[in-house]
């Protein structure tokens, strides 16, 4: 393995022998073999370990550990304790989010601050088909396939080519020990699922996957440097830049086979998810937009135009059609269905009268003045009111729409319906408005 | 079930409503609900079964239940018998090969002599997913993971959206009967690990597994059709083609940060496989090439000249360096090895001692008068003779390459090595010469 390794430093990762690195370890198998490794081989190292805090004394441990083996190794070692839970709930991240956001966050400013050339990682060949088969199972594409980069920045996998099989006979040979994680969190027990009951088949049905594996994620990696090659001439082709707008050429665009696969490669960078409404813009009427959490894209004759949202000022209003079924918004999606009666009730949800509506109907933010007759209450009230009364925080009322029929409030959208526009027992026809 | 299949025609397939259709039925499951969805939608359908007689009384059970399933849904059908084991024997394939062969030059046949427009499979989403994965363990690229088109030719997969337990529920739930198969042939060995070991706990791992692969495959197809697209304008930008030669420009092609992804595009039909001697190939020598079963590809200055071989009047030799270590040839690749013993002996290994051998050699098609002294022998013999002595057929013997030292044979390749170029006690150096 010491030599394997060697030789793979030299022909693919030279630079790291005349660089100050920064390793990352968390006391496991795969980040103690790298420690090792790169002890053997006179690598100019430190070691940096986050404790997150999340495992009681068995993190703890594991800190201890990592002291040991620095001193072992008579290597520089970093340690930071983190409150990671407290940080998750703050940032509304889940808890493992939050720890890689966190540790990768301290290892650049580690790196910055103290000169460090690289950070190096212990990920190995198997992490990288665990983390293609996890991509596989929540449907990906070619990005999702194309496997952990060995250099992505300054962030250095020098045991990418390494199966975990191959690290752990060495470490055994080597008398190594190292910590066991007992943690069960998703993507561990997904992975754990991968390690003990997939990979393994998978080996029995092809005892070189793993050499193969990495043929075809090379494959894949050419592909993807194909594609990239070809959106700088895309974008050529099919775009312009105009008044801090992009302009996109419809016509040009819909000349393609598969217009779908260039409008991903032009918009990919803006956030956009409802890729068939953004397809469907090519053939929808001027005024028609798509929405991203960042960006609007607005049919506008021969061109989509793509331009960032400054939320704060900008909240133009949406006309609604009568036959509309779905249509995009900034918070989100609205559909629209006719429906026989009344079944689920959620905030997010509003049934009305259908014969009540005069369309279009306008979706637009509230306004100061605004009033409406909330449902179950007799008479009207000011939103303004009902936002104090209901104690909505300043970035909460910032944020209300209101869906509005000839002037007059239908729905507060996600808050209160109208009692104007109610289903009662003389309604034939209701619709069912959802907000997702 | 039958909702579905009708929406899903009525989408992308509504040519199937008024066309002739050709349904290949083995009796298993699939394709005896895609028979009675067919009849249940009037579509105007014929059976076609093989019977391969592989499976004795099986193979013919299988018949009779087709027979009788014609009968019941009213439909025309024909059986055809093969001789697959016999056929298999004559051309060389493995049984599976064969049967295919077998099966879709019979269908095409049938379809273009009965005036069929259309030819039906009950491929379906798992059958799609097992393909991926078996491809995965292989090693692959983006091709391979692409998935079975829905419409090749005039082949078509109406089921292809279905998990096969929608059709295993539809099928119960309608009281269908079909034929399981007990066959055991390699595929579906892998298939059955497959469906039993792996995907149920892909599934378990994320339930929307199918939805999930469909999205993966259809953004996969969207990036091999960017490539698709993008494959004439790098042909038009790196290629021009003269006198039956296609000229690749090989300063061009250097300047690009992954060429081998390009080399791929341009040559990927042209049947090579050693890519990595093909990119090699942009640093050599002038006079240096690599072969394909069917094409050469010539380094000539700035260019890689691309021409096809024609075996029967073409057979170059080909001159090796001392310091070469692997050799693309017409029949294979040749490896050159220093070793200190020799170890494994079979017919397409020879050992020789270096130092008798005078660079650089020479490997060529046998000429009528060549003599050489088989190993073990006293005394030499001509080539003629020995080819006569081993009964050698006209195109064995037409395929014979030798491996010359100054005008010596030191090896008649992959059949019988020279006494002159032994390995003897005296040896210091020896060259294992190997052929694959």
């Amino acid at each position: 393995m010491l030599d394997t390794f060697q030789k793979h430093l030299g022909t693919n990762l030279n630079m790291l022998h005349d660089s100050r690195l920064l390793l990352a370890i968390s006391g496991g198998l795969d980040s103690v073999v790298l420690a090792h490794l790169c002890h053997h081989l006179n690598l100019k190292v430190s070691l940096a370990h986050c404790n997150f805090n999340l495992r009681g004394d068995e993190s703890d441990a594991d800190e201890n550990f990592v002291l040991q083996l620095a001193e072992d190794l008579d290597m520089e070692v970093f340690i930071e304790s983190f409150d990671t839970e407290t940080y998750a709930k703050e940032e509304g991240l889940s808890i493992q989010m939050a720890a890689r956001e966190l540790r990768y966050t301290w290892f650049h400013e580690l790196a910055e601050q103290l000169n460090f050339d690289y950070i190096l990682t212990a990920h190995h060949a198997d992490d990288n088909l665990e983390t293609f088969l996890i991509n596989l199972t929540r449907g990906t594409g070619l990005e999702g396939l194309t496997g952990i980069p060995e250099m992505a920045g300054n962030i250095v996998r020098p045991l990418l080519p390494f199966s975990r099989e191959t690290l752990e006979v060495y470490a055994i040979g080597q008398g190594m020990s190292w910590r066991e994680d007992s943690s069960n969190a998703s993507t561990k027990y997904l992975r754990n699922k991968l390690r003990h009951d997939i990979i393994p088949v998978l080996k029995q049905m092809n005892p070189q996957l793993l050499q193969n594996f990495q043929t075809t994620i090379s494959n894949l990696q050419d592909s993807q440097d194909l594609i990239d090659d070809s959106v700088v001439r895309i974008q050529k082709k099919f775009t312009k830049v105009e008044d801090d707008q992009i302009k996109l050429d419809v016509h040009k665009l819909k000349k393609l086979s598969n217009p779908k696969a260039y409008l991903y490669q032009l918009l990919k960078d803006f956030n956009f998810t409802a890729w068939t409404d953004v397809v469907n813009l090519l053939d929808a009427q001027s005024g028609k937009h798509v929405f991203s959490s960042t960006h609007r894209l607005l049919k506008d004759r021969d061109f989509l135009l793509l331009s960032e949202i400054d939320w704060e000022t900008e909240a133009q209003p949406i006309s609604i059609e009568e036959n509309e079924k779905e249509i995009a918004v900034p918070f989100g999606t609205l559909t629209f269905d006719k429906v026989d009666a009344i079944s689920e009730t959620a905030p997010n949800i509003s049934y009305v009268d259908t014969e009540k509506l005069i369309f279009p109907l306008t979706l637009r933010k509230w306004e100061e003045g605004d009033v409406f007759y909330p449902l179950g209450m007799t008479g009207k009230k000011k939103l303004s009111k009902y936002f104090k009364d209901e104690k909505f925080s300043l970035i909460e009322k910032e944020q209300v729409w209101i869906l509005e029929s000839a002037g007059d409030v239908v729905w507060v959208v996600g808050k209160r319906a109208d009692d104007r526009f109610k289903v009662t027992e003389n309604t034939t026809n209701i619709l069912k408005i959802e907000v997702q």
